[in-house]
């Protein structure tokens, strides 16, 4: 392949990205943020980002974020390897400088309360806040069930890139596509980044009835029923929110294989496991010390956009927004931020003659 | 409770269901199929059934099938303890001999192919039958993510019952609902039904996907990613099929809490995983010898029956049968049924813009 792709910023997604486009033969340059200096030297110096199980592959040139500009000229899309923290930063300093004709794509997932309430996924935010500088951008977002190092590992990954241009997604497809990394594109760039987004909130659930089953006295490993039990409440709830903005069928599959991909692996499975056993946000957070956990953020801003909505009796296609139809989002919330106990409303998981 | 319930057969969702019947003192009586006289036997001699872990509670009465008529008269309702390899059986020589209003719940899970290709759940073909025998019953189910293991051993279940008066649901339901089983009601019995069902063949998939990782040199663990591929797909095609037979909301998200339930355990998820690590069907049941696969019968049965609706140029409310809509359960019938290799035809694990 002929194509050039500059990759800015080190997080875990960004980084294993590098493998299937490696594998297809693109051009790889990558710079880090101003946070990854110490990690841009070590991949200078011996190949390996210090973060991953194994060293980037060869002929892929590392760069310090002060040489970013200089990567532009020449490629054929940037890559936003960064998380939801790093998101408001790259817009600013980077996205807004890079010519329009050259596509960005970014891995970030995440929720952002509007002032009124609603949310915003960060390709929304991010379109408005150029627009009104008179950046005519729209941008690509990568999101699927898939855990940075299975892809670094080389097993069968599904994922969707999701924009406006057919031409741009397929190029970037080819350029990521291996006979392990299967792409699915999509225009409904929102309904996938709610889908990927929420699942980050909706995954503690199961997590923290694994916890919880830690706290007995054990006869037997801990049942996958009360798992269950909570998986069923989180598709209901994540179905309600995907269906209320509008996501393709597709998309929502989506969302409901990354919520089983979350729970099964990662790190908000450990996370939600920790609260299950009794320790509080803070604790969990300090036990698990460096691990970025955008399941915080993701139930904070669904339970204020959810409250916030519902206060002003706000209509959607189906109905005003209820935050009793949510009993699990208003329970994480609860834990996390009012220092709740874990043990779940059982009882409002369930349904009844419609 | 003064509640008297009649439970015939004693399959292990029926048995387990005397737990938390016991725990809300309705009185109980059981009856054994015709296959089941020594366990029969061995119940009334030790108050156990050997397929269970744990001995039943005090004051339940057993019974052999030749008695079960008598145990009719007084029960507020009687429960169908058998799979759907004794459906047909449950309907001839019980069912249509039972008074109309005495209620009957069955946890039966399948589905069964008509001659014109499409496929009736389990009440839909009894309540015909009974029909044109001029018997008006409507049938109740049960069904919901959740193993009996699990229910015995008093772990957060939610379950759903279906059916047709409200009066009878809730009579029910408020024999079965304990602190630790959470009973939805619904009407909506075919959806719910083709949910528990169809899940059986789907949940084959990322058992699969666990086998097939099992031949390889394993450097780690098995990765989830592949897991997730195939969840991905599952939800997809199941989200499809549930449309179509137009089902609640709240029974499709029953239906992927229960795909994940049988992913995470059981009987299924062991078949899946000797089928992916190469063994045939055959191979795969002789090694499980003696258990119930109703994956096998659920497989065939959807395969047939969308195969039948292609070739007859089937029209849906969301478009024709289509097989290339259904790669997996296709490629799963070719495991099970013609010998082909477990591997996934991942790359049909995808979609494009729409």
């Amino acid at each position: 392949m002929s194509e050039t792709v500059t990759i800015i910023g080190l997080g875990v997604m960004g980084s294993a990205l590098v493998f299937p486009l490696s594998k297809n033969g693109v051009r790889i340059r990558i710079a880090g943020t101003p946070f990854d200096s110490e990690v841009i030297d070590e991949c200078i110096r011996t190949g390996r980002n210090p973060k991953l199980s194994r060293p980037f592959p060869e002929g892929i040139s590392f760069h310090q974020f002060e040489d970013w500009k200089d990567l532009i000229p020449g490629s054929d899309f940037v890559i936003g390897g960064i998380s939801s923290y790093g998101a408001e930063w790259f817009l600013e300093e980077v996205m807004m400088h890079i010519p329009v004709e050259i596509p960005v794509m970014t891995v970030v997932k995440g929720l952002r309360v509007n002032e009124d309430g609603s949310l915003s996924t960060w390709p929304q935010y991010w379109e408005k806040r150029m627009a009104e500088k008179g950046i005519d951008r729209k941008v690509y977002m990568l999101g699927g069930p898939g855990i940075a190092q299975d892809i670094i590992d080389g097993e069968h990954t599904v994922t969707t890139i999701s924009g406006e241009d057919p031409d741009v997604l397929q190029m970037i497809k080819d350029c990521l596509e291996t006979d392990r990394l299967h792409v699915s594109r999509t225009h409904d760039v929102t309904g996938l980044q709610y889908a990927v987004a929420i699942k980050n909130a909706y995954a503690l659930g199961p997590a923290i009835a694994i916890g919880l089953g830690h706290r007995k006295e054990a006869e037997r490993p801990t049942g996958v029923n009360a798992q269950a039990a909570v998986f069923f409440q989180a598709a209901r709830e994540m179905r309600r929110i995907l269906r209320t903005v509008g996501a393709e069928s597709d998309c929502i599959s989506m969302g409901l294989a990354d919520l089983f991909v979350t729970v099964e692996g990662g790190r908000t499975r450990s996370f939600g496991i920790l609260l299950g056993e009794g320790l509080s946000m803070e604790e969990a957070k300090t036990r698990l010390k460096g691990i970025t956990l955008e399941s915080i953020s993701a139930v904070r801003s669904l339970y204020d956009s959810i409250s916030i909505l519902a206060a002003k009796g706000f209509e959607t296609a189906y109905g005003k927004v209820d935050l009793a139809e949510f009993p699990l989002i208003e329970h994480l919330y609860g834990v996390l931020f009012q220092g709740k106990d874990a043990e779940f409303p059982w009882e409002k998981f369930s349904f009844d003659l419609s």
